[in-house]
């Protein structure tokens, strides 16, 4: 099929992008000597996990057990699960995973490691537990005292294993709590075998925090005008364009495209929910579910109705869990129709 | 199953609001004069428009032909789509449809209205076309004076049958425009079956409106914090909850949920992302995918790791479409699960 052929609004994936991000991701890991696990959230797609695996990565990284189950399932058994588990019917679950699996787990608080270790004892594993370290982005993790603490309850349980420590992001001003951390967690003769941290904006600056001995990153894959806008992309690297169409005209200066939040999400970053790539001085500027309104003042050619259009979104991941298919195409071509297999995945 | 053993996040639909809220708002189209045909974006689920349909609407709204077809195939066969259909092959699928269904469909430009005629003509039928009038929203719709001259067109091709008018939302500004629409038409000697309005805050004012004639509505089946901060419903009318669990305490002033964009979505009203229903003095202030961040600084009792909480969201279509099923409860027991089956359809 062409790329002509399809619907719209469709999700294409420009497969040599694509392919480029991936090796270049790596590359940057590979030359900075650190161990690379791609987050699966920007593509929810076991294939393209496997890609990345090809390329060099150690395994992946999914915020969710269900998430966890699909790429298992696929044959992916080395998963990171940044994320608090948390419910006995949960940590069972994770524990019955850990069984035939290469899993490790975060952690920030006692409740979290009382509940892992109960479900773990039912298994009689020794679960990989990593502690998680706040950061500037102030969202779930511990202080340095915290993390000593947590890492010494989970050394002393038998049915935990100490991993190491995570972080979210990974940029330079964590390296202090970092190094303190691993400090006193050497005084006190606790071995840490990884140190985890993530962000595509993180990653170009791994260099920086040396500490850090594997990287998490997900959006790099597709990019998006988030990570353009944030410098650590070209519009040519942004693998993920959405087609859509140009349905109304209804003044000289608006236009209306078929897609809308159910298909561009709501995520806006600077009053646009997206780039126009074949009118860049367009701006979408607001979201119904199904109506994208543009603001084509500014543009010297104005699109007529029926008129395709291409959109890079804002932010590439929600997109991905909007749609059932992701169509991977190479020129005019479609070479590769994907199921988003994790999609809506959320326990 | 009891509410009690769902994982979380889940979305859950307390039955006796929602009956309350479809016999409520069917009670208000009957005493206004006016037809209701609900708008099925909000729940996306056949068995829910079936009730809203023994309630006394004549039919459903839906946005999309993919959408449509979901519906027709379930048995419903009185269909609006409030939405110019614009390709070849989206409109030939349209005209196929209306064979067998009663479908009528909107149009605001000369462009949409020769694709239709085109796919009409090869199906030898008189395709439905409502013409909509642009309003205060300023998304599609046309002038009074392209209304009529659309109708005109319409009304001479033999391939279609000109429906009447539509717009959205309905309020009481767009009057003059629609008198003058009409009033041009009937010196036209162009009927006019219906005029078709929506809006769940423009229902409750669909008497200062009398020329409508039909409603499209959508969110007041299970409202959302939108439609409680629109003076439209109270929190008691607001039947989706969305269960979830507290996940990570970092600070004594933050609370995590395992529900961020990717559950919630990322609508945002006032600064907030839904309102906590165990703890109304809380503010969910950011989302993640997976991370929802809470201020509890401003509650007296706090949450602790592992408790659940249930969300109003603040956009309840957007949430239905993130999700996979929808669970129908009657006090602690899910009576009913519901797939969601029109998800995700874009086309």
């Amino acid at each position: 099929m062409l790329v002509h052929d399809l619907e719209t609004p469709s999700v294409l994936i420009d497969l040599d992008r694509m392919e480029r991000n991936i090796s270049r991701m790596q590359a940057l890991c590979d030359s900075a000597g650190v161990k690379f696990r791609p987050h699966i959230k920007t593509h929810k797609i076991p294939e393209i996990a496997r890609m990345q695996l090809e390329a060099g990565a150690v395994g992946i990284a999914c915020q969710k057990l269900t998430e966890a189950q699909v790429f298992i399932e696929a044959g992916i058994n080395d998963i990171v699960i940044p994320y608090n588990i948390v419910g006995e019917s949960k940590t069972r679950r994770l524990a019955d995973m850990a069984l035939y699996n290469r899993l490790a787990v975060s952690a920030d608080s006692p409740a979290v490691i009382a509940g892992l270790s109960e479900a773990a004892k039912v298994n009689e594993i020794a679960l990989r537990v990593l502690v998680e370290l706040i950061t500037d982005q102030n969202r779930a993790g511990t202080t340095v005292e915290g993390a000593v603490d947590l890492a010494k309850r989970i050394d002393a349980d038998e049915h935990l294993h100490f991993a190491g420590l995570l972080v979210y992001p990974s940029y330079a001003s964590i390296r202090p709590a970092l190094q303190e951390t691993l400090l006193r967690l050497h005084e006190s003769g606790i071995g840490v075998d990884v140190v985890s941290g993530g962000g595509t904006g993180a990653a170009y600056h791994v260099q920086e925090v040396p500490e850090v001995t594997e990287l998490r990153v997900g959006t790099y894959v597709f990019n998006d005008w988030m990570t353009v806008r944030g410098g650590w992309a070209t519009l040519d690297d942004c693998a993920m364009t959405v087609k859509t169409t140009v349905v109304s005209r209804p003044t000289e200066d608006r236009a209306i495209l078929d897609g809308g939040s159910k298909t561009l999400s709501s995520e806006v970053m600077d009053g646009g929910y997206g780039f126009i790539v074949e009118y860049p001085e367009a701006r979408l500027y607001r979201l119904n579910e199904e109506h994208g309104y543009v603001d084509v003042s500014n543009c010297d050619e104005r699109p007529q109705v029926g008129e395709v259009v291409h959109v890079v979104p804002v932010h590439t991941c929600v997109v991905t869990n909007l749609h059932h298919t992701l169509y991977g195409t190479r020129g005019e071509n479609i070479e590769v129709e994907w199921a988003v297999a994790a999609r809506g995945l959320v326990w």
